[in-house]
Parts: C-alpha cells; sequence; structure tokens
C-alpha cells in the first residue's frame, strides 16, 4: 500500500512531509556506524495532535513509523529499518514550566537536552543526567534510549529523573502517565517502563522531569597511574572511603595516547592509566573529598596527581576524556563505539580482557568510560571497506560482549539494543526474558507497526 | 478440582503446608482493615525451587495463588480472594551478600527491612526505603509494594534502589533481570515493571539492592504552627533555599491532639500544625541547613521551634510522628489508613480539603505524613459494626481521592492498588492505562492465576 501522503500533507502541513531524494538519505541513518535504510517519507510533527493523526494514518494504512529526535543514537534506534515514515519531533522543543516548588520541569521531546540544562541552572537548578551526545541530543530521546553520562555513580541516569510522561499508542490513543509525584503506585510503573523502550512502545509528546538543587561547589582533578590495576585500586579504595564521587573517568594507555597526538596535552607518556575524579556538593565536603580521592591515588602509587585550582583547570583536565571520541575518529573512516558494562569491581579485570582480545584480532581498540559504574566504551577505528578488518572486529565485540556477561555485566550501558545489540539480547536477557519483552510489545503494539525491528528480537 | 495437597507436601514437606482452620483464619488478612478472604492452604516455601514447584502445579491444576510475605498490606494485596493457595516467602529470609565494592545488598524476599538496615548499618551502609513498619516488613513486600517511608524527598522509594531480581512466573519458568549495574539499557525495564506490581506478574525469589554509604551526621528539629498555612509556607521556603530535607513530616491538629492525649508529650495545645524537620550528611551541612530551616520556621510565625540537641531527643520530636498511627487505633474500632498524594505545592490546600470534608460527613480523619513529598496519610477512626459509619467514611474517602486527582495527584501514594484502590484506578489512569496494565498481566501471566483479582480492574 502506498503512504497516504496527501492526508498527511493535511494533517501536518506541505512543508513538514518531506519526500525529495535528499531529505530521504538524511534520514536514512542516526549516529550508528553501517547502519542505513531509506524512509518512504518524513514527517516533522509538530504537536501532540499531529502525532496522534500520523499514528492514526499509520494504523489504518499499516505503515510503519520510526520516531526520530535529534537521531544522535548509537545502536540503530533511529534508522527506519522497514521504510514507512520517519516521524521526527525536531520541532516540538518548547520548554513548557520551571516549576520551582515542586522541583520539576515540563517539555516536549524535542527539547536539547543542554538548553534544559541551562535553563534549569539560572534558576539554581539542576538536571543531572548527561550524555555525551548533550549539546545535540533532546530530552525525548533521552528519555528513549535512557541515557547516561558521567555522573551514574552518584546521581543516576535519566530513568531516574522521569517523572511523567504524555504519550501517544501507535493507532492515535493518547495517554498520560505519572505526574508531580514524589510517590505514586497507582498501576505498573508505566513511566519507568516506556523509559528506555526506544521508540517501540509509544511516541512521546510531553515529559516532566525532576530536578535537583544545584550543587553549590564542584572540583576535579587528575591521576596518571604506570598500571591499570594502580588506577582500579584507588577507584576501589574510594568507594571503600565511602565517598561516592560525582566524577571517575577512566582512560587506558591507548586513548590517552591518540588524545595527547590530537590535542597536545601533554599528558605523561610512561602512563598506563588515567582517572579523572571529582565531587560536587557542599563546599567543605567537596574540599574534602577531593582531598581524599588525590591522597588515595598517591598512595597507590600515581605518577602524578592534580587537583585543578579553578573551573578552567577543571576544563583543562576534562579535555582528555572530552577529546577521546574526537580524536579516535581522526584515525580511521569509520569509529565503533561501545559500550559494554560490567560490575564496578570486575573494571580492571575487563579492560585487560578487551586489551588482550584486541590484540588477538590484530586491531587498535581504545577503552575510556565511566569507572564509578563500570560502563566501558571500548572504540574500535577500523575502515570499514576493509572486509577482513570489519569481520575481525565484529569477532572481538562478540567476544568482549561475552567477557562483559561473564562478569555478571551487560552488553549495553547507555547506548540501548536497537539493532545492532539485538544479536545479543537473548544472551544477557535469556529465554524467558524475550518471551516477556515479545508480550510487553504486543500489550503497547499489537501490530508491530511502531519501530519494527527494534529491542526485541 | 481439589488442590493436589500430597504434591504440594512431596514438595516442600508436609510441615511447611497448613491447612488447620486455625492456620487458614489467620492467612484470611493481612493489615488492611474489612478485606478477609480463605485460602485453601499455605505453603511455606523454602527457596527458589520449591517456589517453582508450586507455580509448576498451580499452572497444572489451575489454582490461584496469593504470594505473601509479613502481611504489612493496607491495600489487601495479599489477601487471598480467590481461595487458592498462599504462598508464604517467610522462611527465606537470608542476606545472601553485602559486597561493600559495588555497594550492594543480595537477599532473600523474607528478609526483614529493619535487619538489612542494621546489617548494612554495621558495614557504614545505608538502605533508604524506611516504610512505617520496616520493623516487620520485608524486603520482598517493600519492593512488590514499592514502599516508601519518611526518606523519599531527598532519598527516593524502593523503586529507585531495586537493581536487580530473581523471579519465577505462574508455571515454574524462573528468570533474572538487573544486576550489580548502575547503567544497563538491554531490554525494557523489567526491573522496575517487577517492582511495585504487588505479586501479579511474578515470584520473586532473590533481590540486589543499592546501598549508599552512611550518612556521617543528622539532626532533628521541629516546629509548631499556629494553622496549616503558615507549615506549608515553610515547607514552600525550604525548598526554595533549595534543601532538600531528610525528613519533612506534617501533623494537623486532630493528629497532634490525639496523639499528646496518648502520650503526655506536652504539644502546645494551641497549636494547628506540626513539623518535623531533619537533615543529614556531612556535619557542617547538617547543621546549616538544620539552622537555616529553623529559622525559616521561625519567620513564618512558628509559635515555637526547638532542634534536637542529640538523639535522644531527636527521637522524643519524632514520637510525635511515629505514634500517630498507635494513638488514633486506641479511638475506635477500626483504623483506615489512606495515602492520597499530591504534588508538594498543593499540600496545605489539600489538607484544608481533608479536614471540610471530614466535617461534612461527621468524621474523624486526623491528617498526617510526608510533607516533603505531598504524601498524606489521612486517618479515619472508625466502628466497623455501624453500617452508617461505614457508607460515611467510603463516601469521605471517594470525594478525598476525587479530591487529590483534581489536584495533580494519585490515589495511592505508597500503599498500592491491591483490592481496595482498585475502582478508582481508571480515574487515575484512564481506559488507555488500564487497556496496557491488561496487556502487561497477559504477558506474564495469561491465565489469570498469580494474585487474582488485585492491582489490575
Amino acid at each position: 500500500m502506498p503512504l497516504p501522503l496527501d492526508a498527511l500533507r493535511d494533517l501536518v502541513g506541505p512543508e513538514h512531509v518531506l519526500t525529495s531524494e535528499h531529505d530521504l538519505v538524511a534520514y536514512s541513518t542516526d549516529a550508528t556506524p553501517l547502519q542505513r535504510a531509506r524512509p518512504e517519507a518524513v514527517v516533522l510533527a509538530g504537536d501532540r495532535d499531529e502525532i496522534a493523526g500520523v499514528l492514526r494514518l499509520a494504523e489504518e494504512h499499516r505503515f510503519p513509523v520510526t520516531p526520530r529526535a535529534s537521531g544522535t543514537n548509537l545502536s540503530g534506534g533511529a534508522v527506519p529499518l522497514h521504510g514507512g515514515v520517519v516521524l521526527s519531533c525536531a520541532r516540538m522543543r518548547r520548554l513548557i514550566e520551571i516549576d520551582e516548588q515542586n522541583l520539576t520541569a515540563t517539555c516536549e521531546p524535542g527539547l536539547q537536552n543542554a538548553l534544559l540544562q541551562e535553563a534549569v541552572a539560572q534558576k539554581g537548578l539542576f538536571y543531572p543526567p548527561d550524555p555525551g551526545s548533550q549539546v545535540i541530543s533532546t530530552i525525548g530521546g533521552n528519555v528513549m534510549e535512557c541515557s547516561g553520562g558521567l555522573r551514574g555513580l552518584k546521581y543516576g541516569i535519566t530513568r531516574d529523573y522521569v517523572m511523567g510522561m504524555e504519550a501517544v499508542l501507535m493507532g492515535g490513543r493518547t495517554f498520560r502517565v505519572g505526574g508531580k509525584l514524589t510517590k505514586d503506585v497507582a498501576g505498573y510503573d508505566l513511566v519507568r517502563l516506556l523509559v528506555g523502550s526506544e521508540g517501540t512502545l509509544a511516541v512521546l509528546t510531553e515529559i516532566t522531569l525532576k530536578l535537583l538543587p544545584a550543587p553549590e561547589a564542584k572540583a576535579t582533578g587528575a591521576a596518571y597511574f604506570r598500571d591499570l590495576e594502580a588506577s582500579a585500586r584507588s577507584v576501589s579504595r574510594i568507594i571503600e572511603q565511602r565517598i561516592l564521587p560525582a566524577t571517575l573517568e577512566f582512560l587506558d594507555q591507548a586513548t590517552m595516547r591518540v588524545v595527547d597526538e590530537s590535542a597536545g596535552l601533554g599528558l605523561p607518556a610512561d602512563a598506563g592509566a588515567m582517572l579523572i575524579f571529582g565531587q560536587d556538593g557542599a563546599a567543605p565536603v567537596v574540599e574534602r573529598d577531593t582531598a581524599m580521592m588525590a591522597e588515595i591515588c598517591r598512595e597507590e602509587g600515581a605518577l602524578s596527581v592534580e587537583v585543578a585550582a579553578d573551573e578552567d583547570a577543571a576544563g583543562k583536565l576534562l579535555a582528555a576524556r572530552r577529546g577521546a571520541i574526537p580524536a579516535l575518529a581522526r584515525l580511521a573512516p569509520t569509529l565503533i563505539l561501545e559500550d559494554a558494562t560490567v560490575p564496578r569491581s570486575e573494571l580492571a579485570g575487563m579492560v585487560r580482557e578487551v586489551q588482550k582480545i584486541a590484540e588477538e584480532e590484530g586491531l587498535l581498540i581504545a577503552v575510556f568510560g565511566h569507572a564509578g559504574d563500570g560502563n566501558l566504551h571500548p572504540t574500535c577505528c577500523i575502515d570499514d571497506r576493509d572486509p577482513d578488518q570489519v569481520a575481525r572486529v565484529h569477532r572481538a565485540f562478540d567476544r568482549i560482549f561475552d567477557a562483559a556477561l561473564a562478569r555478571g555485566g551487560t552488553i549495553t550501558g547507555e547506548h540501548g539494543i536497537g539493532v545492532t545489540k539485538l544479536q545479543y539480547l537473548e544472551k544477557r536477557l535469556g529465554p524467558v526474558g524475550i518471551d516477556l519483552l515479545r508480550g510487553i510489545k504486543q500489550a503497547f503494539d499489537p501490530l508491530g507497526l511502531l519501530n519494527p525491528g527494534k529491542a526485541v528480537p
């Protein structure tokens, strides 16, 4: 059945239905390498009723709909695998309200994370989830992927900040769940079920988020270690001291070398690992915790430790971490950024295993990530025109995911299943878990028209 | 079909299958007034395999199973409405592990909340959820009801601390979800879906919880106000000052009077409202925040304000709040403890409305609860042998729930839907929400044998 283009144009206005060759190519991909599929049309919805209208037409005419915001997905969630319509909420980017009494923000799904952060910061408030993509990625996309970021250990992830939403089911029925309520146990937790559902259950039209008081002070430090194990021992001892750091980021030797060659940060050439640590909160606590973390790193044999004197200096320390992806991206045409995750105590062993696998497969795999929550980003730079290299990369990541699972870990910490991780999902959840996902999908989208081919095998 | 009692006895041992008149009466109720139904047998399971065995027999012989722990439920969740088997996990109360590196505790569902709290406190760790029933109620029960407590505003509720579980479906299939992972987005959020599912989706056999470093210091204060509005203004200003208090409890005049008559605490007779405030964390922050909260209460016209000098004195201030339920329970044969919840900013208006409804219906409804998260406990003392009184109570609570919903609130903050709130659920979730709950129930328990008649209309 052809798409009802006239009905779509009537619904959202002809200028918001894109069908040119150029546009269809642009909406064939998200930020995931090697994933590409063409939609038949792109619809830029302007409000909830337009979204409901598109989903009503989709059910009636049986065309698949792939919801999308900024398309920074790293597991192919916004690639329209089965054609049909890409439904973009990029025009729906209003910050509807900041409620200073109930400590909530309410917005449309297309609002960028960084814009929300800035707006709430101006009121002395704080929205912690800070995915690497935060300047571009949207709250709607963050919610659908349950995005993480650098603050997971202390502050949790997107799931921990979603209080309510309005959403539309395939077919056009609209509903609201949650609200400005710290406590609400009326019914199964539909709010959390929608968070991380990757656009396969419903399309978001409004989101209410929990905010925190902004921390009064923050501080950042960095330590360089001869080897991985010394940095891992430091992480262990920080936690044993009952410190919950706001930042605890890790770079391995390969990452440090690449970043240093690219950005000339003057990182010590003999270091095998770098740890960036930080705390936020009340000034005396920040000072005490930061000093204690620096001292622990020294005691564990750090080659050098520095604590930034001000925000500028802190920015320079964090530059090594923030520069990792751009620096690695310059090395080869395609960057495969993964996010295998293990319990924190398994971090050093897991990094060693990734390094061994990389060596055995003859690949450069740099490892960096969030040491505080065991969330690693093994990153491989390849030329995807070389089929042998592509085959070795696939084999290496198969082995990396198996290693993470064997250590009580998971196949994705914050990037989602999308399409690229589907093949590994049963290993993580088992056959019963897969059956339950299928049952849930069936309950929300019995025709299987909403983002088909994603999240559920 | 009669119960396969011999097969059940073979499975768990004859001493763990209870069928005496006395036992069946004992397991006909939980802590919910006016709810009662007799099971045909009670099975005390000793481990996961026994639970799986019971659920296999249940599917084969088509008998309903009502999972139960300590039975402190306040919405009838553990009452075996359709007979069959009450499946108790009270024997499964092992604390399996405290993992100090990953900051987790793993336990069986029958472990009492207070015992877990004590065990982790001995390691300098902290499990925040503290429902009023914590000395008796279990982690399994807390997870299935998504229990709250006094620390919701600052620390969240049970949902925010469940990291993983092992559970069994009706029919006996066992599965694991989550783990010791801060970040894990592999599949829909089955962990959070099971939290608060009131034993209607699966039976828990093991739970992994997130722990926090124990706060170094804490302090408690109390303020007495001439009227409700002054206490509500103080709550608003505390939040506006960007303080997130560990405790912010509220008592209305009726509650204060009853508590004072019962326990002789010497509460000021002319006060119309009492606020108990507290902070925990690093000592300088605790001192500063507590002083600031006391000052705000004074500025808003408190009749008197006191900050406890030590833990003993703090205990005395909290006694007014802790004594509310026992004191009210002495007034009449039956205590109806409700938990309508509103956004924090709606608290004073909601309390006034409850007082007006109580007056119009000629009832004593005392109101106390968690001011920080808008979670009120309007509590009515009645003689349930008087049908006119019972009718007025039902009418009053119908009006109270309507008022909460009209203010963006909910029909239950922390007690669950169970059976007593089922009639109000569609008002809260709407028809689409109800359809989704039914679809989810169908995905987990297509025969409808697991805790039938609860949570889903």
